[in-house]
Formats: structure tokens, C-alpha cells, sequence
């Protein structure tokens, strides 16, 4: 089976059987990554541009991993140094990257729908690596793997997504995935930080985390972004990881095997306690893993390969 | 036929025959850049160091995609991770790359004449990315390679060179080359933009960019610095881009199958209105399409590959 | 003979055998960087991250250098553009990085002792590009392989080495090899940059340059930090340079056919003068080239190479 979209820009617009065509094609491309040589000549002369507005280590380089191991060759463009600081227009910029012929560009962006513009001007595959608050499939699809793998399935479970979920791209991602593949979604965090009409996304909000996290099968823990702090979103990161942060003593309301994940970085003892992101129940580290599969995958189904 | 030079370092120094050399040898490596496999192994194990003291992108992309298409290895020094800060001399630097046996060095740097040290110092061939307000020649050389490409010839045009001529590289290495390949080169900007002695350049200039774009063939935007707004040197962008922009009321002075360029990063609205920017005439993507191969050509001629 | 160990953290583990292993391995790729095809396919299909907290030109490009001799992928992470913006730590990084299964990790990093806390961590072998004032072992591999292939053996030599040697990883790195290796070393420098205990290491100090250069069959001068200047350690880079500079004058005490090496970046006419730099005796640049092969062999012996 072939993917037959040009570009991944979001969760929303991917069906349950893409979904799991993603989801299948990175876990036959997980053992890669295992062998001693970590390379495959699937991908030999593509070029894979990474154009990231915003900083980021771990997905840059998780698609840098991923386009090696497949043989493509990368290109890191970053804002700092870019033609941005000389005032070009984001359409400029990537018209320009264009006409230089790669094959495929990933895009993180601090403005939400930038990936999707450069997708309907461009003739090559765009990978939305996060765009404002938008969405970040690329994390959602990752977190599924890990959740399938773990777990053996999405569908009947109840998945607690807590924190932020107002300005979460990973919330929102991870929300269009999880309902789709049949999952019970709740979701937690300060008034502040829940949207008014989550509802309509088909997930059930909870004021206290308590409630959110009982008899979950899966936590997924958001980043709190301590700058907010400042803004007055929340009244203290002390008073947020008090009610907010999962930890040994909340832990023990979800199900005996729920697994708990975070997209990282992770601020230990705000959103979540040490004892639980090294705990048992923490399969954090594996989501990192899978992130370079599910990114293989992507750069394989785009550029024609079928699973 | 080969390349008997080590390095590029400007325009003024090619003859005619080395530039046609050079394009005749970039044509024929455009066609790389659409194959399904954009590779071929011609510089294989061979190292190319971008070492960049002025930030850019499109042209450190630009030589980067070009070795990598090569199958060299590339490794970007930028000034801002450079030793630079700790206060090593270019001198010391350069001296420190050639001692890691690199095959090429691409070097920008804001002083006029830094390439031209290191190509007398290092045994490596050396290409100018852009020094200082003095040269740009790959710029200039696909430049060429466009209007070559679009017209069928240079000699017997008449081009237009529009903008801050005396602070740009660009117009330097395009007056240079034009000239020489026979074109009939005319330049046009505000008074404090226009040096006194450009006549000797075996230009022609023009108070206005009327009379300049007159009848060309071909027209060069040059992209104005926002930065200088502040110096004096004009009195402002808007009475800027009211006398001296091209836009659909002036390019009507042109002919009908004249060309348009710009090397970008354009301010639209300043220096070119959009429409211009993006019309018909506009062959401002393929000069960055030819830039790749441009880049290619040099790579491969200036180690030892033959026409 | 193979290295059995798993890390490469400081010289001061290491004994006279492994290193005599390391610079013979290096001794023999030495010649690969003067082919006319500077790459073996060696490491293909291994990847190793270049994890640098503080900034590095040198180190940081040879490193990339040999491992794309090797035929390895190399992907850089920079502290700017890295999570640790985001209060990520240290071991949170590294415990991503290992989930990307790289093979190898270079870590430098404003700590001592960070690399020892990544090698007890993460499975994947780790090589210390200098960790805070602790060590720097490539560095000194590469300038015992130069002493070695300069001087035929390191043993019954008189190394002297001058300046700030309480805070230089450099100095600390090649006072436990050379020592270790046969060699008597001497150090000298102003008093407040001469450790009160630094006898138990099995130096010398001198009180004067003269005292420590007198009859050296290597001198090796140490870069000064300029930003020191303002925290009254000395009292001014004028005085500094009168006192403890390398120059014409004084080096006539020192053996007619020693050699003078610096870690590099000089510092012209601080610590050394122009005239040393470039003269007869300086094998500074020998040092660089050197470096390169020195860690090509740990690339490769760390992967399960043997000699």
C-alpha cells in the first residue's frame, strides 16, 4: 500500500487506515536503528532540507538521524542564520529552497499553518515538524507507535492528556490521533490552559488531574513552558506542579499498567516528578526511539516507497 | 578543456573562454539536479569547508546541495561557532583548515580581499562566496548562465543594473562579466549610490532608472539594504522605492522580452513590486536553479575534472 | 591489539600501552588524508553526534572531519540551538540521544567531569572534547603523535610547558601523558596561575620561563584567556607577554632543535611572538593535521576496530 498524499501536515486530515500504513512502516524500519550498520541505501540521492524557524535538538536531529539512515542527504537551514533576519518572506525563502531541487523540506515554524502554504505552493513534500500551536504530527504519530507497541492497540483505551492543552501543539495532535484510532480521550489542566470548546474535539475535560488520570491506560504529561509563568496563565510553577504534576501519589489512580510519556524536554519536579519519569510506568525514553522510525517511514512513504 | 586556475576569486580576472568554459559546464550539470537520483560520484572522498564570516543562507545552501550532489563531504564553519571570537586571526584560521587537507575552501567575509589572502596562502583552491562590497562571482556566473540560457547569447544585450551599485558585489562582478561577454551595461541608482568613476568600468550611468531600463534586455534589481535607511545614504524606502523600483508602469520602457533578475533576497515593494517580482518576465528562480549547477561546475573544474 | 575500553575520557585513565595504540593507529591514518580519495568506508553506517556546549572551531571541525573519513555520519548539536535552552539537563539530553541509538557521542562541555557522567549513563562509547579545566585527551594525543613522529619517542625528552596551567585542561591532559610516556616536564607561568600542589602530578615548576625553556626539548605555550585580564589573575596582557611570551630572545636557551607547539588559537605577540609562530622550530600546524588522525583512530578503535 502507498501513501497518497503529497505532504504531512497534520493529524486531522490523515485517515485510520494512513495512520496505521505510518504506523506499520515504522515498526519494520525500528530494526534498523539496531543493526551495525544503521544504514540503508533506500533514500541515496534525495536531499532532505530541515528548515527550522524555531530551536530545536531532538526532532531536528531525530529527522537528521532518520534521513541518514535511509541515505538522503540533509541540509540544516536554521532561522539564525537564515535570509530571514534580512527581511525575506517565508513564500521567498521556500520558493528559493525549491528551485534548488530538493526532495522533500521539514518545517518547524512559530506561526501555525506556515507548513500548510508552503505545501500548496511547492511541488515537494512538506513535513510539518510543528507550527505554532497548531499541530505536530510527527510527535503524535510517534507517541501511537509507542502506544501500540506498548500496549498492543490505541482503540479502548483511556489516554489522559494533562497540562497545557490550550497552546499544545502535542495535545492537539495527539487529540485528532488517539480519538481517530478509537481511543477515550480526557484531558486536565488550570482553566487557564483548557480551550471552552474542547469538547467539541471529542474529548472530555477534567478540572482536577485526579479525575483525568483514574483508570487511565496512558498519561501523557505536557511541557509547561516556564516562561509563562510571567504571563499570569498559571499563579506559580510551584502551585502548577502542586495540583498539576503527575507523581507517586496521583500515579496510583490510573491502572497498574498505564504507561506515562512526555514529548520533551521535560521539566522534572514542575509537570513531573523524577521518581515517575525514570519510573516503570515511564516509557519516555522509547517515544525518542520510535521518533526516528516514524520519521523514516515518513521520508520512505513520501518519496514513493510503498509498505 | 580544463579550468588552469586554482581558485575563483572574481570575474575580473576570467576570460572570456574560462567563462564560457564554466557555463558550457554548467548547463551540462543541470540536468543532475532533476534526476530521480541527484548524485553522481564525481567528487566522492573529496572535502569541501563553506566557511562562512557573513551569515547566509541561500548561498551556503546553494554550494552545499552542489557538493553534496557531487558526493562530497561538506563541513560549514560559521563565524559566529568560529574561533573567530576568541580572537584568532583569519590568517591563523585558514591556515588551520588547510592543515586538515580539506580539497576546497568557499569563504564570504565582509572584508574586500580575504579570499584573495587565503588563495595566496593555502594550497587549496579557494572560491569567494562574496567579500566585502568588492566581488561575488558565482553570483555573477549564474547570472550569465540565466541570460545565456533565456536569450540563446550576452554580447549585443543591453543590460540594466539597478540600485545601491557602489556598496554591492553583485554589480561588480555582473559589470565585470557583462561587459566582458559584450554586453552594452548601464547602471542606475540614487547619486550617493552611483560611484564617480563607474564610467571606467566601461558602464553607462544613468540618473534615471528610466532611462536606464530603456529598451534593455535585460533588467538586474539589486536588493537595497534597510539597514542603510538610517546612514543618509537615502532619504527613506518609500521615496526610494518611488523612484527606483522597477513596477508595471516603468517596465513598459523595456522590451517586450526582456528579462528581470534579482539575487535576493528581494524586499518587495522597495526595490520591485510584487507583480514584477512575480511575472512573466521574472527569471528570478532560475537564477537560483542555475546557481546549484554553477556551484557544481567550479567544484568539479577546480579539482581537476574537465569540460 | 584492541582498545578494551569503552571511553575515552582523560589521559590520566589511560596506560602507556593504549596509548601507544592510539598513536600507532593514528600513525597509520595519517596517510589517508593525503590520498587523492580521502575516505575509507570503515565506520559506513555508524553515526556519531558532536555534542559541543561550548563553542569550537577546531575541535569540533576535526572531529567531523575524520569521522567523514571514516565514512560515519556526523550530526552536530551546539548548545545554542539545543534543548538546554529549554532547562532540559545534561542527563535527560544524553538519555535522548543514546534513544536515537547513535554509536558514538563527543561531548564538550563548560563542566569537568560531564563526559564521565554520559560515559557511566549511556551505553554508546563517549570521547571528552574537553570538560571545563579537566582534560582534554585528544589534544594531547595529537601532540604526543607529533612529539613522537618529530622527536622518534617521547621518553628521557624536557617538555616545558608555560602559562595558565591551573585552569587549562590542555596542560592537565599533557602533564599525566607526557609524564606517563618518560618525558621530564617543567611548568612556569605567573604564580597565580601555578596550582600550589602541582609537584604530586610529577612536575616541576619554575618560577620563570627561562628556568623552564632552559635545555627543552619541547616547549609547549598555552593559550592565555584574554577575557582573564579584568579578573586581576595578571596584571595585563602587556606585562603578561614581557614576562611569559615565547620569543626570539628567549627561546636561544632551549635546545636548538626543540620544537614549539600551541593548542591553539594563538594569541600573536600575547603568549608567543609572530616570529616563533611561523618559525623553524613551530610544529603547530603539524599538531592540527595530527589531530585529525589522532581521532580517526579513537573513532575507530572505539567501534570495535583493532590495530
Amino acid at each position: 500500500m502507498k501513501l497518497s498524499r503529497k505532504d504531512i501536515l497534520g493529524i486531522k486530515e490523515l485517515s485510520v487506515e494512513e495512520i496505521t500504513l505510518i504506523l506499520d512502516t515504522a515498526d519494520s524500519f525500528l530494526e534498523v536503528s539496531t543493526r551495525e550498520i544503521k544504514k540503508v541505501p533506500t533514500l541515496r540521492g534525495k536531499s532532505v532540507i530541515n528548515l527550522f524557524y524555531e530551536a530545536s535538538t531532538r526532532t531536528r536531529t531525530s529527522f537528521e538521524i532518520a534521513a541518514k539512515r535511509l541515505s538522503a542527504d540533509t541540509i540544516n537551514i536554521s532561522a539564525s542564520t537564515s535570509s530571514v533576519v534580512k527581511g525575506e518572506t517565508l513564500i521567498d525563502t521556500a520558493k528559493n529552497i525549491e528551485a534548488m531541487n530538493p526532495d522533500l523540506i521539514v518545517i518547524r515554524h512559530s506561526a501555525a499553518g506556515a507548513p500548510h502554504m508552503l505545501a500548496s505552493l511547492l511541488r515537494q513534500s512538506i513535513i510539518n515538524a510543528g507550527d505554532g500551536a497548531h499541530e505536530h504530527p510527527t510527535q503524535a504519530l510517534l507517541d501511537m507507535m509507542t502506544i501500540r507497541s506498548r500496549k498492543g492497540r490505541i482503540a479502548g483505551l483511556k489516554a489522559a492528556i494533562i497540562g497545557d492543552i490550550t497552546h499544545s501543539r502535542v495535545a492537539r495532535s495527539n487529540i485528532h490521533g488517539l480519538t481517530k484510532m478509537g481511543a477515550h480521550v480526557v484531558v486536565s489542566g488550570p482553566a487557564t490552559m483548557l480551550p471552552r470548546d474542547i469538547e467539541t474535539l471529542g474529548v472530555v475535560p477534567c478540572v482536577r488531574i485526579e479525575e483525568a488520570i483514574k483508570d487511565a491506560d496512558i498519561i501523557m504529561m505536557l511541557r509547561i513552558q516556564t516562561e509563562r509563568e510571567k504571563q499570569n496563565v498559571f499563579p506559580s510553577l510551584r502551585e502548577y506542579a502542586q495540583y498539576f504534576s503527575l507523581n507517586p501519589k496521583n500515579i496510583v489512580l490510573a491502572r497498574k499498567d498505564c504507561i506515562v510519556m512526555h514529548p520533551g524536554p521535560m521539566n522534572r519536579g514542575v509537570e513531573i516528578s523524577p521518581e515517575i519519569a525514570d519510573g516503570s510506568h515511564s516509557v519516555i525514553l522509547d517515544q525518542v526511539t520510535n521518533g526516528v522510525a516514524v520519521r523514516m517511514a515518513l521520508l520512505y512513504l513520501l518519496t514513493g516507497g510503498n509498505s
